[in-house]
């Protein structure tokens, strides 16, 4: 709690100054000013960010954080609960998603149990900040104690303050966690205040007869805990899991460090809803990757103001989208920093049309 | 014209035993079957492109074609004609938007004057096709003759021949030319049927007269021209241009070669208008990078039935949206050929919901 409050106290407003130094720079590139669109925008947000007006990114890391929920006993996924650490093994072994896109951005991927169903075989690799044996089953009661979801919060804060003597320019954040869309999808019917219909899809392929059961699944549980819109931890704790925690506090210590946050689909989505809960100043440091299928992420980005860079109909999680869009941050910083201007090019303006 | 006709005919469908192939094994890989969305439908066309279920990238193209038009005396462009010759050196020096992003994703650039309006410096990396110098005004009478259409094409068929065997595995299209909007426009609203307004865009920042004058322009040219929707040979002689027709052959000679052809935004577009009325067998080839700002473009995009890539704002062409395509189609290839299986990685897969 001291520690998460500290780190949110130091998340400062972006560096306008080299906003502007940025913005000026773009404006004198050999294009038609704006012609290069989102890739402007990002290059400026990023050096406002890093107070830097010519800001480069070397170091690129993924976090990708695993837990397992309690609520799969209702059958709200398509596949078992033991995937969960399957999936972590195949991390670890280079074999996954991630780490064919990671690899393919120059990425390195840190791997973390937040809170896996069982016992999992150390490796070096993988981060153990396992919180509990996954969460409790959120259609009986709260998923986990208000002290356990401040505790996931926190790891996740660890995770980049242990990764940031490495280096670290620039952060994606992924999940894998059999079960998570449901728990997403309650915490964005929470926070946003939209239909529980509206903000539950298909997860992973349920057919229509488990997205009605993941719907009433998902009613059942805010009935039964009444989680506060308006205390971030309160939803957390009642309908959250412990990777999505765990992705709230990477997002907050993203911001608290300076570090452009890319977030990835609706798990990572809704983890950007609790931190921006606890602290809206975070939302300037995020960058959504893409749009992902599952339907509550629309209503998650545009609840947040944020504008994906990617619409390929992904919805895999672990962080695969935001390697892309870790690319695409890359691909606008070299824009910025490596195109000539019209002055050093001899190129001639825009004409004046007044 | 022969040599047209040659490409045209050698024009194959893709291959169905390799795409099925790619299917199988995409179904195979560790996440939900579809989970990667267009990566993996990427991933199977680009296996039925080349024949080979499990196909790599390595060598990466995209031409960079210029040319002039005639038309900007009419006030069509915020921009002098002079640019086109300066942002030929520009590619030439490395400091263009092309550049930039073709770096980023180790794709060389092939530049070539089709029809710049002034006499170019000799240099070692610009190919020289010059077909004229410049387009006439299209609203005085055709822009070129048939002649210098077919010349132009073929120019295209030429540039992808004399670099095959410096490899490629993959080529993307872009463009260079004041007032090229205009023609791709005029093309767009004769070959789809579109009203010439929803058709024509602000091109590189016209304001509101500027843009009025602009569809003004394009209803004139196509009354004195009359092209002909039927006979592309037709409207790219009388409203197109150099670089248009020199994409367009690019096109073709892609998908006669086989190779994936990442079309970049709106005047990629229009020669791919082109290129499909030649040949309608081009278009499992091709591959739509990003959707442009310029608002034919999704006229275009529509009527060949392509979902684009990317939805950045982009509206600077060159290929640098073909750029980041070739990025998003290697992406693909890697997640085919480098994840592993669920036998492979001992994952359990989805649970029998019957």
């Amino acid at each position: 709690m001291v520690k998460m409050n500290e780190v949110i106290a130091n998340i400062k407003p972006l560096n306008e100054k080299a906003m502007a130094e940025a913005r000026a720079r773009q404006d004198n590139l050999t294009k038609p000013q704006g012609s290069l669109g989102q890739l402007e925008s990002l290059s400026i947000q990023i050096a406002g960010i890093k107070g830097n007006s010519r800001p480069q990114i070397a170091h690129k890391v993924i976090f990708t954080l695993a837990g397992d929920h309690g609520v799969t006993e209702e059958g709200v996924s398509a596949y078992p609960s033991e995937v969960t650490p399957q999936m972590v093994y195949n991390f670890l072994r280079g074999g996954a998603g991630i780490n064919v896109l990671a690899r393919h951005v120059g990425a390195r991927v840190v791997v973390s149990d937040l809170g896996v169903g069982s016992v999992l075989e150390r490796h070096p690799d993988l981060k153990d900040k396992k919180v509990a044996m996954g969460t409790r089953n959120m259609t009986k009661g709260p998923a986990m104690s208000r002290e356990e979801a401040l505790r996931s919060i926190e790891a996740g804060i660890e995770l980049v303050e242990e990764e940031l003597s490495k280096g670290m320019d620039i952060l994606g954040t992924g999940d894998m966690g059999i079960g998570n869309t449901t728990p997403s999808s309650a915490i964005t019917a929470v926070i946003t205040g939209a239909d529980v219909a509206l903000a539950t899809g298909r997860g992973t392929g349920l057919d229509n007869e488990g997205l009605k059961r993941k719907v009433e699944t998902i009613k059942k549980a805010l009935d039964i805990n009444r989680p506060d819109p308006k205390d971030p931890i309160d939803v957390l704790s009642k309908v959250g899991g412990f990777e999505i925690g765990g992705i709230a506090g990477v997002i907050l210590a993203g911001a608290r460090y300076r570090i452009p946050v890319v977030i990835d689909g609706f798990i990572s989505g809704a983890a950007a809803l609790i931190a921006t809960s606890l602290a809206s100043q975070v939302k300037p440091y995020l960058i959504a990757a893409h749009q992902s299928v599952e339907q509550g992420h629309k209503i998650i980005l545009e609840y947040l103001g944020l504008k994906p860079l990617l619409n390929l109909d992904l919805r895999l999680g672990e962080g695969t989208g935001a390697a892309l869009g870790i690319f695409l941050v890359e691909a606008s910083l070299k824009v910025l920093n490596e195109m000539a201007t019209f002055a050093e090019a001899g190129v001639s303006e825009k004409i004046d049309e007044n």
